[in-house]
């Protein structure tokens, strides 16, 4: 049994604003939820009852089908919904840590593509994720999917992109962009640890933050038809991770 | 204006089985249906009046918003709406032409997956990407749009990969695929021209394709925490892709 009030909690959540208010945030799937369950805190957990959601602790709300289809965000709803506390994003950003590099955002919005980012962070064992405030939110319900349970593993930071490029630099880390004008990342290596930035598909990188670049790159097209094509920028970010992990 | 019976012909165009009786496929926004004029034959083009749609030939039908809400698939509908003849797919897939490698994807199944791959070709310079019939249908609305009017110079076919793969290797050319116990394609790089086949995420390569590649490899993870991560077969390609040309 699910009450009014806890129906509308959830739909809430799909909101910034309530997120924060709340402090909490919705992910859905059997082994999303159990991921994020062994590293965050869970608010509460509905489960249609006999829906494979075994092994659940006591906080498992046993529901229908028909209730999970009113709390889900999904089309095809999923037999385990969890409402989870947001982690603190207090601290800092650390600036390239352990030798890992570090990846910045400059207002991506897209949520598929933001979560594809983080996921691939988490395959490529980056740590951190540097957002302006401009990104997409990374607890809106469709970051948290397509993460894939990353989002409980990498820590994502909201922050003024040009503070943190100029603090880093003080201290010495490289600093990279991707620029449509850059130097080829295959012939002009990344050198790492060191802090690579990327901006929206559709704009670029901000001249905000581009001041505090002061290494441009770029992913070249290897299309006799140039200028045409485009990279997604999930894919790009994959090809920058590569390059900076394969060594 | 637009009739009943254009609106019903268009609606139809969702599915592959009609598509393949019609002969067409339908792609939308300003910039795709532009891209995709210069190399395919329209057989009809919508455009919300004064909608951006300029410089379009005779064959352009202005409509209102409202009708244009009626025949798109997006959400949002764009100014412009096109109407394809498909493409002959007759010829058989060429194999590793000038010094380009080939991709080929056994049983992708996600239109955005697919679209995106189809992109990555394009900026990639690679012209064909073989398909096994198990793969999403290249010309669902959902992959042409994710294509971004790379799907008018990716020669896209589709064939059983068994007998592709086996002729391939008689012909001498190194086939590859991307196994998760593969080894690292950073330390045993792929020698182009090639064949990298390149599962789908739920279940990889299919046995019978995988008993026709000698090679098989991977793309490592870095993360401590191996095995809970995974990648998306897009992202995957991207860094084959990558991999494939950076030399």
């Amino acid at each position: 049994m699910i009450s009014k009030s806890t129906i509308r909690l959830i739909a809430s959540l799909a909101h910034k604003k309530y997120r924060d208010e709340r402090g909490l945030f919705v992910a859905e799937g059997v082994k999303l939820v159990s991921d994020l369950r062994a590293r965050l805190k869970p608010y509460a957990i509905f489960a249609i009852a006999g829906g494979g959601g075994g092994g659940g602790g006591g906080e498992v709300v046993s529901l229908s089908e028909a209730e999970m289809k009113k709390i889900s965000f999904l089309k095809t709803p999923s037999p385990m919904l969890g409402v989870f506390y947001l982690p603190r994003s207090g601290s800092p950003p650390l600036l390239a840590q352990a030798n890992r590099p570090t990846l910045a955002l400059d207002g991506v919005q897209d949520p598929g593509n933001l979560g594809a980012i983080i996921r691939l962070c988490g395959w490529f064992g980056i740590d951190t994720l540097v957002c302006s405030p401009s990104t997409a939110d990374c607890y809106n319900p469709k970051v948290v999917q397509a993460s894939m349970g990353a989002i409980a593993r990498v820590a994502v930071c909201y922050t003024g992109l040009p503070g943190f490029l100029q603090a880093a630099t003080a201290r010495g880390i490289p600093v990279y962009g991707t620029f449509l004008e850059g130097q080829s990342i295959y012939r002009q290596p990344l050198s790492s640890p060191c802090i690579v930035v990327m901006g929206s598909e559709g704009r670029g990188i901000s001249p905000e933050a581009a001041r505090h670049i002061p290494q441009k790159r770029c992913i070249p097209s290897f299309s006799a038809r140039c200028g045409v094509e485009s990279l997604n920028v999930a894919m790009a970010a994959a090809i920058v991770c590569s390059e900076l992990c394969r060594k």
